[in-house]
């Protein structure tokens, strides 16, 4: 941290308040929301909360914040799972909300592309993108109020990564406030740019430490016509995995998303989120719900899907299952899906992990994590489910029946060592979608390799040489 | 340049040959080819050429070449078109050829990733997965002779884009070799890794400036098992570009390779490579190469591309054309779309420009640029073509009937300049899948925007801090 007299600090929040104007200055009364992340993990304060109402607002508060010495955190819709949008409690930093930026600039429906700003709400995006008869995939629990700047800056993943990739893959071209006050305008909307360093990528995921992403050109595709579900139980993880490779085959490379549930999931759904219903009519220890869609109208996807998923049941992949025979009961499956992270939530405190191995090695992944959680301490309740298409797993834990809070909190760094290690011997990652922020800054630092450690110190240095742009997140 | 004293430099190199063996170091008498660009713009000289036969033996090369302050110049299959795979002129620097990095390490059709090393032709990939009922996408006219090392550096196109994205898109981990000689081990086959600054995106598309990339975890995909194409006469390139939307809707998203063909370039190809047959009966200004593909068997593929067509017809978009009828008739078709490239390298030289610019804007661009080098050069005869789909056009000039090549020669920066300027006009890029190389470097650095500039050049002191590995390519 940048030692600043208290004169000059003074001087700079002056400044700062002139540069954003009355609507884009923060009182202390109401800054709250933006000094706490989702889950209540941090709770910050800050020397500032601005909320500059245009790019030239963020370089100014930015530019005057680094000829001042202070440090400042970008955030956007908060709802980040890691801790990486908030800042640090000893109120030195000013917190950068995108909240105002939130302009579609531009939808080209023939470029397939839209141009946006970081504020706007994921949702928005979507549907703006409806509007244009396209589609924008990237979806997730928190659209409705996760902002599409976070969602680049965290290289954002979701239910349909295996179709369209990660946020990453989504993107043409950004705008950037680098750390001293510059914009960068990188704002092109081309397929193909091979004149020299992609430069985006480096802000894409760097979850605000290289800059504050300001808009973005993000890419549009087909609006699909036709979209089936189903939901199945499989006997086992490995037959799931199996599924989804003759699923792709048969139906096109259709499949949007492959969600791995676990029986455990379902009880915590049926228990702690009214109206949920049992999907199947008995139990079952693993389900799949699977979800195709194709941008040409008509039923032949709803017959693929039938053909693949009899001839899954001739061969035993597959044991029980629903096809979703109308909207409503498509809608049912996933707010069957949503519920579980729901009922979990409501029993009380849980240690999440989510991580990613190759898809090959999931069904591996999940006996060797649940056995090792379990030695533990015994009882303990595995939760996982997923985008198994992905690798993804949502490994969640909550305590044994009877254990209190305070117990389970005392054995959670065990059962966390005990999940990564299980993700280290099959060369996974600790973090699959959610980042690094400051929950998970410690682990990086334990287990990633010191020469990767050490190549991402070396970009930090060159673009932010003075530790300015939202210091103490992901880099140890 | 490093100034290294003449001692220093003789025992380096002695060492290098003893590091790599007799199989590794290649003979002054024998270096020819890989001191010479596939162009044959480019006559370098090397101080050595070695080809190691591991990782390891990279490594060592690259470590005695840093001690010692000798530059290395990486080289693949060497078919690049922009001079950056060839040592300069000076004799100063080391080639390094992957040409016997050649393993195919790993193959699982379960994750859908293959890990070869950095040698492999890309032909050798593609029928690798093949082989595994896989499809690996990247493909382009030097696939026999390109190495997947050197697409992965030069973030190859190609043209399957439109579909399955650039190089970039298509890969999952990297090894590589640093410029000190240290080994990043970055082969991870993971869909979703958000643990920091995603690294692998730097060296992809850097064309060798920040270390030597051994070997590669890409992507498969389910291979086709229907294939359509037909060659369309179309009346401008505002119909092409609208008939792509409605191909794309109406095919389900199928569409794989969709190329713009003038006819100046069919002429080209009935005079100068035999056996070329004129593809419809009346000749028209402008065709379309369409390409689908889908995954599953079956015949639906064939009835969405007549529908499309049908109606493309009706509402004259377009005015003639043929589907194709069998493997063979598909075959003609790219052999014809490769014999405009063959037919016009036989006329005599020519002005190659490979540019992109947002896809609805492929029209304006086609009239301006050619506006502006008929002005330039009266008579100058515009062969574009190219993937009209990722908005990447290659426009290529032959001078006027008479002019001789010198005097064509003179012309070649006012024609350039031009052309730039349109693509400069239209938010383009001068490189759209070629890269920087030696070539454009000086158009580069007059072009693109200094602070982007200033970013490239800190990445490269953050990784190369001492300038020796591929210098004088890509950065100005």
């Amino acid at each position: 941290m940048t030692l600043v007299d208290t004169d000059t600090r003074q001087a700079a929040l002056a400044r700062l308040r002139e540069a954003v104007g009355p609507k884009g200055w923060v009182e202390a009364a109401d800054a709250g929301t933006y000094l706490t992340d989702w889950r209540g993990l941090y709770h910050g304060r800050a020397a500032a909360v601005v909320r500059p109402g245009s790019t030239a607002e963020v370089a100014a508060v930015v530019r005057l914040c680094h000829e001042a010495g202070i440090a400042v955190v970008p955030q956007g819709g908060n709802t980040g799972l890691v801790g990486g949008s908030v800042p640090h409690e000893d109120g030195a930093e000013i917190l950068l909300s995108t909240d105002r930026l939130t302009r579609i600039r531009d939808l080209d429906p023939l470029d397939n592309t839209v141009t946006v700003e970081a504020g706007v709400v994921l949702q928005q995006v979507q549907e703006a993108a409806a509007e244009a008869d396209r589609l924008f995939p990237l979806s997730m629990g928190a659209e409705g109020s996760c902002r599409i700047g976070g969602n680049l800056a965290t290289n954002a993943g979701g239910n349909a990564v295996l179709r369209y990739g990660n946020a990453r893959e989504l993107v043409l071209g950004l705008e950037v406030v680098l750390p001293d006050g510059q914009v960068w305008d990188g704002l092109r909307r081309l397929r193909k740019d091979n004149t020299g360093y992609d430069l985006k990528q480096l802000f894409i995921g760097a979850e605000g430490t290289l800059g504050v992403i300001t808009a973005a050109v993000l890419r549009l595709f087909p609006r699909p016509r036709q979209r089936e579900a189903a939901l199945v139980a499989v006997p086992d993880p490995a037959a799931a995995v199996a599924l989804l490779a003759r699923m792709r085959a048969g139906s096109g490379d259709a499949v949007t998303a492959f969600e791995l549930i676990q029986r455990q999931g379902i009880d915590f759904a049926l228990a702690h989120v009214p109206g949920t219903p049992d999907p199947l009519e008995a139990p079952y220890d693993w389900y799949v719900l699977v979800e195709l869609t194709s941008p040409v109208a008509g039923t032949d996807l709803r017959d693929k899907l039938e053909a693949v998923l009899e001839e899954a049941f001739e061969t035993e992949l597959v044991v029980d299952g629903a096809v979703a025979a109308s909207d409503t009961q498509m809608q049912a499956f996933w707010a069957l899906r949503e519920a579980i992270v729901e009922g979990q939530a409501r029993l009380g405190p849980q240690v999440k992990h989510d991580v990613s191995v190759p898809v090959s090695r999931v069904p591996a992944f999940l006996e060797q994590a649940a056995a090792a959680v379990a030695a533990a301490l015994p009882g303990v309740r595995v939760n996982a489910f997923g985008h198994v298409g992905d690798g993804n797993i949502h490994f969640n834990l909550s305590p044994p029946e009877g254990l209190d809070a305070a117990a389970f909190a005392v054995a959670e760094p065990g059962l966390t060592g005990a999940v990564y290690d299980a993700v280290a011997a099959l060369d996974g990652s600790i973090s699959a979608e959610h980042g690094i922020g400051r929950l998970k800054r410690g682990d990086l630092a334990a287990r990633k390799a010191p020469l990767e450690l050490d190549l991402m110190r070396r970009i930090k240095r060159a673009f932010d040489p003075d530790g300015l742009m939202n210091p103490g997140k992901v880099l140890p």
